[in-house]
């Protein structure tokens, strides 16, 4: 059985735990969180602390993390847990691909990770699976790989209401346009994910973009929100694009989230020897499996040498049945 | 640049060989061969002997082994090989989940490995990839996971002469009878991919069985073999079930070449939460997958630790760009 303490309690972090103890897979140890409301609580057998330190005391195996998507605004956490020697995995997007944007933060906790003992990784459905390790999985029988095409095609109408005010879903032009200026509409991790890809595949990315862009509603919708007029937002495409040397794409990642999307799914296109055509009909809900991702990464991560792990370092990650009811 | 030597000099070996040089991965640094016509012959720059141990003298970094399908068949190779330490990676089916059918030569193996610093994997597209780890891969999304069904539907009108007359395509029903008696039609590694997705997920299999019968041709075809007449045999369809302690199918593997298939595809489908059904479009050519699972997992492999290893204890194995032309 699996014990761990799990740090940072709002509904992504909440429902790891749940599906920990669901799953039969193991228990909570300890259970650290800031919000006033929630502290002494009782969570899963154990009483909410905002004490991060203290919530180590009881034995367990590694520390859950799910904070912040930002890595600057999780590194003292991270720094207090491998200080420790803790293995820990989190669900913090820019930890997908780390030395994209923090070059710097990467090498200071690969380096006190070793130094201690400890572990740390970041994962989830996206960034974690379907745009960076199923992509790489799925050119294993490539002798050659020219370039990569990757969709995530979400009908957004079954996920919860912070993901649908997250793609924007309801807002007009002008509305969408100001959430875009403040940085709080845009699907974190896409050039971590192209990242990921492009080092993994020997791609030599030399230039990248990334756009964003509004999918307006051709008809009348309705989502938890509220209703969708004709012309407003019905959520978000964002595609993130990576140029070689000589000017070619060799990585395009589209992430389409939108209310009523006909035809959701999974794609990764490999123009290599040989060519692969791998498709997900439907798509993978995001919810369930960004918390399915987390724990099915633990034992891998247990198992991997201490340092600061990417998804293509761990050993294969897969559905983790032990104990499975 | 990797250094590989290289042990079996028949097609899928000689194959390898070639994409190693051809993709820009490495150089040939010693080949090794029985059969009288070739061996004093050049290839890629070396002379290829019968000796093995003559052949370690060159500095290399792995050792490919594609001599048979059956482990005992390799085990005194791979004796001499994981005595030096080397680092090995097999074409050699049984390999790929070698307590299956040789529990004992497998942890003498594991043991001997362990003692002299080697490593040995058995991989390939399939088993090796497309049957065992794609769909491991493919639940790592998943909090559960009840049944998993897993496709290979492959055109054998493209692939090699060997092939074809593996899967007995021309034959008439007495002829693919007489063949399946003899043990030469079928396709080695169905039962060992189905025994590493069932431990990897925990499906806890109690039973297995594993059945086979000739695709009937419907229509007249033409293969490199010859005509097929109406009722002569197309191909072959091998079905493997595991089954838990209930009496419920948890695994069913079904694997069909045939000459004309309409529809070739590769399928996972996970009963699990959330489901899952990945297919690849087309499927993946089988002979250029082989050579390209073999090279891309020598990095891997050389990450892990000693031992005996598979496909689920090492890397996450994707196409090796390093130096890719």
């Amino acid at each position: 059985m699996l014990r761990l303490v799990h740090v940072g309690l709002g509904p992504l972090g909440r429902r790891v735990a749940d599906d920990l103890v669901a799953r039969g897979l193991g228990q909570v140890a300890g259970a650290v969180d800031l919000a006033p409301n929630t502290v002494g609580t009782i969570f899963h057998g154990q009483m909410i602390t905002s004490d991060l330190v203290a919530a180590l005391d009881a034995p367990h195996h590694a520390v859950i993390v799910a904070t912040a998507s930002d890595l600057r605004r999780c590194a003292d956490t991270f720094r207090t847990l491998l200080e420790r020697g803790e293995t820990v995995v989190s669900t913090c997007e820019e930890l997908l691909w780390p030395k994209l944007r923090h070059p710097e933060l990467a090498a200071e906790l690969d380096a006190l990770a070793k130094r201690t003992g400890g572990r740390l990784l970041g994962t989830g459905i996206n960034p974690g699976f379907l745009m960076d390790t199923l992509p790489v999985v799925a050119t294993a029988a490539c002798n050659a790989v020219r370039r990569v095409d990757i969709w995530r095609v979400q009908d957004a109408t079954t996920r919860r209401v912070p993901f649908q005010q997250k793609i924007g879903a309801t807002l007009d032009r002008e509305a969408f346009a100001a959430r875009e200026r403040e940085g709080t509409l845009r699907h974190v991790g896409l050039l971590e994910s192209l990242a990921l890809v492009a080092a993994r595949l020997g791609l030599r990315v030399e230039r990248t973009e990334e756009t964003l862009e509004p999918v307006l509603a051709e008809r009348e919708l309705v989502c938890d929100l509220g209703p969708i007029p004709v012309g407003n937002a019905a959520g978000v495409r964002q595609v993130g694009t990576g140029w070689n040397a000589a000017g070619d794409v060799v990585v395009r990642l589209e992430f389409k989230a939108s209310i009523g999307e006909a035809e959701p799914h999974d794609r990764v296109l490999v123009d290599g020897d040989p060519p692969i055509d791998l498709t997900i009909a439907g798509g993978v809900h995001g919810d369930v499996g960004t918390s399915a991702m987390v724990l099915n990464c633990v034992r891998p991560l247990l198992d991997a040498a201490p340092g600061l792990h990417t998804m293509d370092t761990i050993r294969l990650a897969g559905f983790d049945g032990t104990n499975s009811r």
